[in-house]
């Protein structure tokens, strides 16, 4: 495994004709969600490529990019075991010269849900995809389906920009319980990481509600809204959305997907879920 | 010569390995300055390709989109006698499929100048430009110097962005007078093709100033916009900026560039020039 920390080595990499690049770009302090990724990539390409940065760009003034934890020593040993070919580790500096100054953005999809409570989120997300997709020119890259919204975004970035690298969307990883994995649950006291799983639980209410014949999206919202609020969690947002393009839903159907952002205490955790049987 | 008319198709162009590619980006309507860029590109790569899109993105709603100046058949006629390999005419329908909402902009640089009088001008540029080098994946893009604000914005755009696409400048054509070459000239009438030339007169009288030691930019912009008026034509702006970053300058050095907007009847013209007798 080699590690990469300059960006001019990175952009110069020539991988072998003909082999197939897949990537998978993270904020690093890996946990099994990350890992599952790389392990698709390993199945699905011949190279895999792992970026870890943590990019101030999508974080809020008052957000925790100073806390956001890291372990890079032990992200590079996990990465090492499942065979990764080449880890991309750039400076801050690198990434955002002096005078820096050029931006992405996926209108309307980027302005509802995490978007609406986090303002230029998702504008530092898609700048520093589209940048490490172009110095790392992958043909597929991995993402995870817990950051749903970002998914949606990013694959409407690429198909928008004519870029040829493809999304493989991977299922969300879960603990034992039922918590979506997240590096932001290293945050979470033992208390609040009992309150954590009412997102889980509130999602897996209203699918068992629409697996009983509720179909009213309001009616399934107000309910997931009450659960994670006896539970003792602030909700950001519960919203049932068509998952092919995120548009509002009054009915149920075959394409509902509930997605929820809350609060517990002072860490911000979101989920989803699709709510049909099939899935 | 291939003309293609399809993206899918122009995406999935296999270049022979190792042949260096140079691309022309244009509205059509080619004239001298174009066929230079053409030519350069002949000169330093072994692949050119050439794209004709008139980008109603880069027009704002009071401007002259529908008028704009077309005719394939001659365009066509000029790039094959060049021996030009691609010419790419893309539809607005593929370009700009039903929902399409990714744009690209570079902030502050796209602000000043034109971007003052044609807001949304630049965001408009850059996009289309990323969405062209997507699909072409040249190693270089030739373009002129006249739209001096456009070249900077899309040099920042390349490098901000880790695209591997050099942009290669090239000077300025101007007609026998002097008259910078413009498909927009096509608009004049007799009366204003006379006026049109007051750019180009006060750019020259900078100049002139200049060699003659005059190195105070308020007065020097004074004079030109009072050159221009005289003439008849309207300024929009005249400016003295550092050509590395179009920064103000208050004293001429050997950076100094002047830009120059102005109506001419309904028309907008713009021209350019260094200040410094090296050039």
């Amino acid at each position: 495994m080699q590690v990469i920390r300059s960006l001019s080595q990175m952009m110069q990499l020539n991988y072998p004709l003909g082999k197939s690049v897949g990537f998978i770009p993270t904020m690093g302090y890996l946990h099994r969600g990350h890992l599952s990724l790389v392990e698709a990539s390993k199945k699905e390409c011949d190279i895999t490529v792992v970026s870890i940065f943590v990019n101030p760009a999508q974080f809020g003034p008052r957000e925790d990019l100073s806390s956001y934890p890291r372990n890079i020593d032990r992200d590079l040993k996990q990465l090492e075991k499942l065979g990764v070919d080449y880890v991309f580790i750039p400076s801050e500096g690198m990434i955002y010269p002096e005078g820096f100054n050029t931006w992405v953005e996926v209108k309307a999809l980027s302005e509802i849900l995490c978007g609406n409570s986090r303002p230029g989120h998702f504008k530092g997300v898609c700048t520093i995809v589209l940048k490490l997709i172009n110095v790392v020119r992958p043909d597929k890259m991995f993402m995870g389906e817990k950051d749903y919204q970002q998914l949606m975004i990013l694959k409407k970035m690429l198909r928008d920009l004519n870029l040829r690298t493809r999304i493989v969307c991977c299922p969300i990883v879960r603990e034992t319980d039922g918590l979506a994995m997240s590096s932001r649950n290293s945050y979470l006291s033992t208390a609040d990481r009992a309150l954590a799983l009412s997102l889980y639980n509130a999602l897996m209410q209203a699918k068992k509600a629409v697996s009983e014949g509720k179909t009213d999206a309001h009616m399934l919202i107000a309910l997931a809204k009450q659960t994670i609020r006896i539970a003792g969690a602030n909700v950001d947002y519960v919203e049932i959305l068509d998952s092919r393009d995120l548009s509002e839903q009054e009915t149920i159907d075959e394409h509902s997907r509930m997605l929820i952002a809350a609060y517990v205490g002072n860490t911000r955790l979101i989920d989803n879920l699709s709510l049909s049987s099939g899935e």
